[in-house]
């Protein structure tokens, strides 16, 4: 199979290990509601937050801003959209602030994934390849149990996926072919930017990651290496 | 006491984790002999390949190179070294050699090691601090059971030890001050320079890194924050 020679499976993170947007919900509602803010939709405050990502990195892919970690555009980002939830910034205590922010070091997986994970893990180096930065990774391995042998991705390339250089210098810490190598993805886009760089490709849909009514990536689009419904027959197919 | 506030424990690894000289002569003899080289030291092998290892580097800490993966060092120096045992570069299959040049991918740790970082591990993120590339910290990894919450170290700070860029990044991607980070080292010069930037200090003794004859970093020659017989005193003492 076109597998047979991946010795390293490195993943999206954000939606396809971690279901980000019910954890952002899950400590948004109570945020709001201690600012007084209880009919906003903690969901609405989520997906705002969320719709900030993209373009913040895209400051940074083009060269308009240096490499900044996730964790600082992330809280630029949360300041932008309070005052579009009716929470005055200046009445915010930076301690609380600072924890909103981390939420992200916060989420948990799907069901599958530590179970997939481990398993996946005893014949493959297995690295997140995030957009989220070092401490943001650890954290959140440590809280959930994610059995990585080492953090790679965004800040440890210097440079924010799609970018090609993502890929190429991953290939080039974990001194592999690129197609030794197979990215793990929720996303058609994150895959096709993967296997432009010459990577090995697996599907994972994850269909409510963008809440019940998502649909964008519910299905592959692309004739990608590998498709499978989760990460415990991910496991399954690579005889993990 | 001084440690209170250490949420990150970094640790040297050639040496203080694993025993490197044991490692390398094993592969070393058979190498040898199969060279014709019977009569050869394996650990005069080991050792002079281990000479070459400072100055590899601080070719590249002055700034005559360019920022080069250890891998990548202990090839040349491994080249270096091959007249001097009377083996003859020309003939040695390129597999063979780059198979001997990854022996430092499969050093066993101190008999201590394992069960003490799976008890630190418990309280704070351990990370290797080493010289050695990410491959390498990966391999050495997965091969001995060391249970890393992330691989950091020279390749991902692109600085060598104890060039003060790599306790500067390294604190800046864990995004913690530097005294909430300990540096765990078998050598007093480690735990300078890891001082001078504002780390903590831990002082394990190795006193048979260098065989039986060592005479260097046999006691703590430093008033280092915590000197600990080994990894398990180490976890008892910080409550791990």
């Amino acid at each position: 199979m076109a597998l047979d020679h991946v010795r390293a499976l490195v993943f999206d993170v954000f939606g396809t290990v971690v279901d980000w947007r019910s954890g952002v919900i899950r400590e948004a509602g109570p945020f709001l509601e201690r600012h007084g803010r209880k009919g906003a939709a903690p969901s609405a405050f989520a997906d705002a937050w969320r719709r900030l990502y993209e373009p913040s990195m895209e400051n940074i892919r083009s060269g308009r801003r240096p490499f900044l970690p996730l964790d600082l555009l992330h809280r630029e980002n949360l300041e932008t959209i309070l005052p579009d939830f009716g929470v005055d910034r200046a009445l915010v205590p930076e301690a609380e602030l600072s924890d909103l922010n981390h939420v992200w070091h916060r989420l948990d997986p799907w069901p599958d994934v530590i179970d997939g994970l481990t398993r996946l893990k005893r014949r493959h180096i297995i690295a997140p390849l995030s957009n989220g930065n070092i401490r943001l990774m650890i954290d959140m391995a440590k809280r959930a149990g994610l059995p990585w042998d080492a953090i790679l991705g965004a800040e440890v390339a210097r440079a924010y996926k799609p970018s090609p250089e993502v890929y190429r210098r991953t290939a080039g810490v974990l001194a592999m072919d690129p197609g030794d190598i197979c990215l793990v993805a929720a996303h058609n886009g994150d895959l096709a930017a993967a296997r432009a760089e010459g990577f090995k490709t697996a599907f994972v849909a994850r269909r409510t990651e963008h809440g019940p009514e998502q649909t964008t990536d519910l299905e592959p689009s692309g004739d990608w290496d590998l498709v499978a419904e989760d990460f415990r027959a991910l496991a399954g197919r690579l005889g993990g």
